[in-house]
């Protein structure tokens, strides 16, 4: 028995029944052999899944499982799908019934994570105002599952990872003129420190190196324009490097990910919300994951949005949810092994 | 005669000659003919560029003329050099002569492409903090050209170009916090209207396709996290479609750079200089061009640094330097031809 096999399965929710979710997860199941990609199941939605792929004109049988325990021994043969929630396939079509749905499957996904029942959950992508509409009260995914695993919405922390780059914002969805006060040297001290553990104990970086970005364009040049580096941001990098974390900065940011700079540092922590998105959907667009630090249970989900417009259009991209169920996979074995 | 033997030959200032700017513009002359290079000439530093060129291991003649009108002709068998000033050539150690050299070079250089002696400036690099101490008060380069073309610096038009990508940040060097409090719907039409004619003048394309990023992230979200997208850069998108101007946005600054988006336009209207910077040089470092739009003369600028740490030691890139000269050379040959 290798260390693989004792890992529970990934427990993947739906998204958006009316987006692309559920066919870039058939998808993604139709090329777990040669994508390598550790067992999962969908959180309910079988006939909206038995639907997206043949719109999608895939093969993908269907396997109803009753308990997530089945599904490593269907996973092998057809996607297994818990015997939960379902609905009708509607492709650009998002409607109130899909919202519940979404939901109804984001819920489940995330309790059978943090009930161990699953080994993570990789969340299918959902539209924010629909979610809303229908009484959600989070900002996002992240803080609900930050809350069904009992971690404070601030302590868990958004990184985006792609081929070519790892990024995590401090601030997120904030006017830009409002970002320098959001900073302060704790927040970057705390959500590093966050970091620098997760990507040990996840990715499997014995030292990571993180690089934290400036805010002002050349990093200020010593105050001639912007104080927030000298006052706020290193600061809170010293006192890391006193905790015996490898940070360096605050780096002028149009440098930080230029080609040479990208070898020096496994994440970057970015203050605001485009400096992180920008250069990762510049590099890594279509196999960007987003991914949770922080919480006891693993969390992923693709980095892009339901895409109404696309979907049931075979061409939506599966690059980015075949990654977050990679991403989860490694991430949960690496846990396992430990 | 064709019409580009009617092109004047291009005048190149030195840069700080401690910096890399003399090996690499040496380096170009070497490359000219697979590069494809149109003629150009130094102004000044004959003995530095000997130098510079025998210390990166390269065979670069070098040949004194005394008007821009002999460049032509010898340009196929060495470098010429305008018989101006010169200096010592001491590569990483900056010195107040080493500046004084680089802004007499400036000076003439820019001089030469305004009386039309020049078809263009190319200006190496130089060190802002070095030539703020021996008096030289304006911000950059491009505000001195910009004077000696007779043009407001305002108006002067800072573009950056790359292979991949072409920005133009609307502000520069100010604090971030300070961005917002900057824009206003006149500095956008002005420099989107600038910006239009240039593309049209100098880069051959008949109708250029110009794209505003938004301020805030996701461009505010209909104004739930910030108001300048409909206050002041939306109005400024209308009033230019009014002008004829193809122009699109505001757009999410994150999906503006992705490899999908980035053919939808021609060049991105950037609000703030990481904005701009950041995918430029995430995806063309290298290569990447400042060329400064909206002047009666053409002035382009290998978009990197003096980098004394790299000079004379024969690993400074010359990718930059030489589609600054390419860039210039086929900007002037369409103004000749026009």
């Amino acid at each position: 028995m290798t260390a693989l096999s004792v890992v529970p399965p990934l427990a993947v929710s739906l998204g958006d029944p009316a987006g692309v979710g559920p066919e870039l997860l058939a998808e993604a199941w139709a090329r777990r052999a040669e994508e390598g990609l550790a067992p999962f199941f969908a959180v309910g939605g079988a006939m909206v899944l038995a639907q997206a792929a043949a719109v999608r004109g895939i093969a993908v049988p269907v396997e109803a499982i009753t308990d997530p325990a089945e599904a490593a021994a269907v996973f092998p043969h057809a996607l297994p799908v818990l015997d939960f929630a379902d609905g009708a396939y509607r492709p650009g079509q998002p409607d109130e019934d899909g919202a519940r749905l979404a939901l109804a499957s984001l819920t489940e996904a995330a309790r059978l994570a943090v009930t161990g029942a699953a080994g993570g959950v990789v969340t299918g992508p959902i539209a924010k105002s629909r979610f809303a509409a229908i009484g959600f009260v989070h900002p996002g995914q992240t803080e609900f599952v930050a809350e069904a695993a009992g971690v404070a919405p601030e302590d868990a922390v958004m990184m985006l990872a792609g081929p070519n780059l790892r990024t995590v914002p401090l601030t997120v969805h904030l006017a830009l003129g409002a970002v320098p006060g959001a900073l302060s040297s704790e927040l970057i001290r705390r959500r590093c420190t966050i970091v620098a553990a997760a990507l040990q104990r996840d990715f499997g970086l014995a030292n990571p190196r993180l690089a934290v970005a400036a805010l002002n364009p050349h990093a200020g040049e010593d105050g001639r324009f912007g104080d927030e580096e000298a006052r706020i941001i290193a600061p809170a990098i010293a006192a890391l490097q006193a905790q015996g974390i490898a940070v360096t900065g605050p780096h002028p940011a149009d440098a930080l990910f230029a080609p040479h700079a990208r070898g020096d540092y496994d994440v970057a922590l970015c203050m605001y919300h485009d400096q992180a998105l920008i250069p990762l959907k510049a590099l890594d667009f279509d196999n960007g994951v987003n991914v949770t630090l922080g919480l006891p249970v693993i969390r992923t989900s693709p980095d892009h949005g339901t895409a109404f417009a696309l979907a049931g259009k075979r061409r939506a991209n599966p690059g980015a949810t075949i990654a977050a169920l990679r991403m989860a996979g490694e991430c949960a074995a690496r846990r396992a092994a430990a």
